[in-house]
Order: structure tokens, then C-alpha cells, then sequence
């Protein structure tokens, strides 16, 4: 309707740095989510520090989902579904349980950035560096993360936060994020957080 | 997560023809919006009565809205917001409420299409043509129907659905849109929608 | 191959004021371009001062083309048809012909923006603000105004360097582009350019 | 100008199976391309026949190509400079020249499709099903490959017509593309070209 330069809607704030939750938020119901749930439920104790961590230095967080409900249903509704309806999903999904202030952008397929408005959005919060968290390594952050490095972002993927089917394979592809899309991929407990700005041990 | 050739959650609708309601779940509290309001509320009747008839034919609905809410809130918070916070849009929104079946997509800026997932939505109901209804007709209805006319859609637009702050604007804009966007504009209940199917009135 | 935070292959170059020609390299031979060309004529000679201004001011051209050679010839082939095979529009396209230092984008559809990389080009140069001229007003320069807004690009679009089939519509759109879109449509020659950098005549 | 439903300037072909070449017509000439080129040359030898037997069957052949000529320059002078200026490419460019039917789509990045004509230009030939080739496998063919499977194209890449730096990690992302993109990588000789319509020998 009225139109100013902002985004209609959009929060006034500005970070360079962004926390991504890539697919988090998962009911865990499908075949062969079992296996995948052993694998994620340590992790997201991970990413539920960092996100911790995140939100008191004031670093935005973005929920990038699957949207299994399918354009029809909100993402809070998601949320309701997984905790509510006891999915095998629900411990992780009550620990990542986003808050107010948190984020979100509902994606159609495995890329966060395709078809979606995670580009405009982290544009507006003047974002150059995201870290990038969430199931599983090998597609959604993979595809994720290939995305955001065409778009020039740089990456900090801490090798904790990001799990796979299979163990071998979320090695590999951690690597190839680490030579090809020149990810850092130190362990989240590693990477210094303060007041909306990264700063990072240095790597030895 | 698992991934198929489907949109991820995406229903198994499909439908060459869509209705687009757009800008239509608003709380006309910003400055310019009591003009405004007066010209949208009869717009409304007539879209309200062209969603009902579309709905009994199986034609699906999207809501294309502004996310007024932040990127934080929910499309149904919105519509929760403009009816209980007793607004100024809140007759509208009564009166076109989303239904469970219907579908939405929140677009950031004027264009439904800008940095949405709107497209590919509309690519796999398999749709080829839509009907534009919204507010305004010179802003956001017009976006929408140029960069859907980019891609290919055939457009109606019927001109007692679509309203603008200036009568005589909105009027110059609806014929732009039939002569360059080959939009049909003819009224609503001119169009004849039937299961699924558009057999419009031939034109005279 | 190797790949940098650059374009492949892009320029150095950085401006935040860009010239864009739209669809004036164009052999004016399909129906109804006679009466176009007509009005095409005179707008091409203000157009053209423009760019010889532009040029020494220092701030990059861009030619943004209809690809009428098919995705398989290049613009510059597109240059020579229109002169060597003497075609209607040979004068205006002698008149703007691209030096060595111009850029182009070719697209497939009516847009600048549309499945092209002019985008990304224009972050690259760090553009905030665009000139627009060319063919047709009511087309093809409107539909990459509209785009242009959503992508908050400052727009002038001087009013003696663009036309149209209709004289009426063409000041029409042009009015549209004003009021909407915040284009400045001052004649060209009130547009002060020096090196690289905008200062314009205040507005009376 | 006049706008029709089709791509502007676009052939009439129609095809659901397409060649990519990708990233082919290089000088490599940058830093570490002489290992590169080492593993290049044989692979150029087997694209070239792939070619030969794509053209004879009537499929497409699209190069897609970073443009080292800055936005300035077209695809037809970067083959001429690559052999007029007698660069290290010159061989495998004189081998994969391309012929006056053959498409092109310049890439600012790494992928193919970013910010490129490249998906319009495949949804216009109707294309589902993508051939692909070239250098190199773990990124330019990776990122088109990421890419072309969230659009839904089915992947053949055939493992004797991609090549990397490094031996070693050119295997372990065929194998990627294979488990998770769905591609299938059997050897170029054992696809089946046959006039406008592919028909593979089974998978065993």
C-alpha cells in the first residue's frame, strides 16, 4: 500500500553477522528419520548454546524451514505441531523453540535462498557474514550455503552445529564447504560472539 | 530434509486458474488510508462474493500480502491484529478472511512476485492464468501484474475489484493493463468460473 | 574456474550513477515501427547528447537489448544487422552505436531485470541511481522502472529521451513513473553530470 | 518493442534434452590452470564427441561460460581470443569451437544459473533433462548442477566429460551429484542420442 524504501514490514535492524537454524524446526516423522534424529538431537544442543549465545550479543536469528504445512499453515503452527502432536521431533523442536524476536523465512525446497526472501532480508540487515547451523549438512546446508556464497556472504559453519544421514558424508561435505566456499568451520564454542559483530579467534 | 520433485509441503492442488487476492488483509491505519478505505470497502463486497463463487468451483485462493508484521508474526496474526485491535481494516478483513484452504504468500515489497515464493507456487498448480483483486490497483496490483505478464500469464483483472486511492488513476491504470498486459477487465460477475476451469463470457 | 568476490570478468569500474539505453539497437522492421521510428528519431538525438555528456562525465553506459539475434549472435552482431543490412532503424542505431568502453545486457523479455544480469552488474558498480532513455516509454522502459523501485534504485527518466507508439500514453506513463515510481522526469539537458557524481538542478 | 509470448529473439526449438557445456572456452591462463589444463585436454577430446553426437541427434548445445570479458565483450571474442592470442586453451577451444546453431549464456559466477537467461531460456525449449559438461566438476559444475536440480531437471553428467584439479575430489563430487542430486553419471558412450529425445541404455 504505502511504500517506503524499507521492506514492507521489515524490523529496522541492522547485524552483519546472522545466525541461520536451517530446518530445524522437523516433526521427524518421515522414513529414516530415526537414524538422522540420533545424530541431530547432540547437535542441537549445539546450536540451542549458540543461539543463547547469539541472542545476548544481539546477533539476529533466522529460522530457515521447510514448510510442511504446506502454504497454508504459519510457521509458528509448525512449531505447534511438532511439540503439540508429540512428533518424534519434539525435544529438539522445544529446545530451538524460536523466540519473539527471532526470524523466519519458509523455504520451498532445499536451498534457503530459492524462491524465498532470505536474500532481501538479510540485504536490509546489512549482512555480510552468516553462520549457518541445522540438518542436514549435506543438502539444505550444502545447497544453503552454496547459495549464500554465490551471493558473496562469508561462512562460519561450525563443524558441531551441522549433521548429516551419515557421518563419512557430513564429513566431506564440511570440507568441501571449508576449500571450496571458503567456510570456517571451527567449532561453534570457538567462535566469539559480542554485540552484533563477530570477532573470531583467530584461526591457529 | 527428504526431499521429492514437489515444493516441499506444497499441496497436491491443481488448477490452471487462480484467484489473487492482494493487499486485502490490511488495517488501514497508515496516513492516506480513510480515502483510501472509503473506495476499498465496496471492492470488497465484490470480492468477497467472486472468492466465494471461486472457492465452490475448486478455484484455489492466494492471499500476496505485506508482512506488516516483521517478518516475526504469522499471516493469520495479521488478520488476528486487524480484528481484534478493532482497526480500521477490520470490515474488510472480516469480510475476507482466509479460510483453511486457502493459501498465502508474503511479499516484502509492492510486487507479489518480488522475492517471493510466489511463482513457483503458481508453476506447480500448473496455472496459467490468474485473476487479479486487491488494493491498490496503480501500486501493488499493477507490480504483480507486470511481472506477471513477464511470465506469460494470462490476466484477468475485473475493474470492480481493484481500487486506488484516485478514481481517475485507478481507472487510467485499468487500461493500461488491458492494452499493454492484454488483461481482461470486464466486471466480476462476468466471469463465469466453473470446477477448475475458466469459461468466461465471450467478449461482445 | 578461479573465482574471485568479484563478477567474472567484471569491470573495476565503480559508479554510483549509471546510464542505461533500453531497445535502441532495433532494425525498427517489424509492424507498426514505422510510426515508432517516427517519434523514435528526434528522441534519439537527445539521447545520444546525453551520452556523449555521460561519457566524458565518466559514468558507464549500459545498453539493455532485446536479444532479436536468437541467444546464439552477439549485440555487436545485433549492430551490424541494423546498419549493414540498411535497415529502418540504421540512423538511430549509427547515432548510439556502442563505443569499446559500453556495457550490455541482453534480454529475453520486455524487463531489464528479468532473467538478466543486469542486477547484479549495477550492485557490482555500486549504482544507487539510474537514467533511463529508450523505447518503447509505455513498455519496455516502464516494466524496467517498475523493477528498478522494487530494487530501491533512485530513477531518472528524462522526459525528452523516451518515447512511445502514442504520444498520450507516453506522457501518460511518464506522469505515472513520476508520481509512483519518484522518477525525476526533468529534460535531459537540466541533468548536470560531472565525473561520476550527480548535481542536479534543484527542482524550481 | 512488440512482444509476443516468446522469448524475445528466441529460436523456435523445442527440446526436453539439452547439452551444457560449462566453462569450456577458458585461456587458462590463471594461476594453477596448467594442471588443470593437464586434466582438461582428454575430457575436451570426449566432450567433443559428445557434441558431435548431440548436434547429429538434433539436441541443443548451450555453452555456458564465465565472461572474462568484463561485460564488454561477446561470447564469439573470447573463442577468438583464446585462439588468435594463442593462449595455453587454444587447443581445447579449436576442439569445442562453437558452431553458428549453438546457444550461449554468459555467467557473472559461478553457476549457471545465477543471475542468467539460462532457466527461461530451458523452460522455452521445454527442456526437463540436462546433459552436463565441462570444468570444473567441484565448482562450476556443482553450483549449475545444485542449481538445475531445485528446478526439477533430471541430471546426466556424464563422469568422463567433468574434470577438476584434483583427481581425488573430482570423483568424490560425482559421486555427490549422483546420491544426492539424482544425477546419473554413466560414461558418455553409453548415453544414447537419438533425434530430439534421449534414450539411455538402463541402468544394470
Amino acid at each position: 500500500m504505502k511504500h517506503s524504501p524499507d521492506l514492507h514490514g521489515n524490523a529496522p535492524d541492522k547485524s552483519p553477522l546472522i545466525l541461520l537454524l536451517i530446518d530445524v524446526i522437523n516433526d521427524f516423522e518421515f522414513e529414516g528419520a530415526e537414524a538422522l534424529f540420533a545424530n541431530a538431537l547432540p547437535v542441537a544442543h549445539k546450536i540451542a548454546a549458540l543461539k543463547e549465545r547469539a541472542s545476548r550479543a544481539g546477533v539476529p536469528v533466522i529460522y530457515v524451514n521447510d514448510n510442511f504445512g504446506k502454504w497454508r499453515s504459519d510457521f509458528r503452527n509448525l512449531v505447534t505441531h511438532c511439540i503439540d502432536d508429540d512428533t518424534r521431533g519434539r525435544p529438539i523442536v522445544e529446545m530451538l523453540k524460536p523466540a519473539r524476536a527471532d526470524y523466519f523465512v519458509l523455504k520451498p525446497k532445499q536451498s534457503g535462498f530459492y524462491s524465498t526472501t532470505l536474500d532481501l532480508l538479510l540485504q536490509h540487515f546489512g549482512a555480510t557474514q552468516l553462520i549457518m547451523t541445522g540438518f542436514t549438512g549435506d543438502i539444505c546446508v550444502l545447497f544453503t550455503a552454496v547459495e549464500a556464497h554465490l551471493r558473496d556472504y562469508q561462512l562460519l559453519i561450525p563443524a558441531d552445529c551441522v549433521t548429516s544421514q551419515n557421518a563419512r558424508e557430513n564429513e566431506q561435505v564440511l570440507k568441501y564447504m571449508e576449500r571450496v566456499l571458503e567456510a570456517d568451520i571451527r567449532a561453534s564454542n570457538e567462535i566469539e560472539l559480542s554485540a552484533s559483530e563477530l570477532r573470531s579467534v583467530p584461526a591457529a
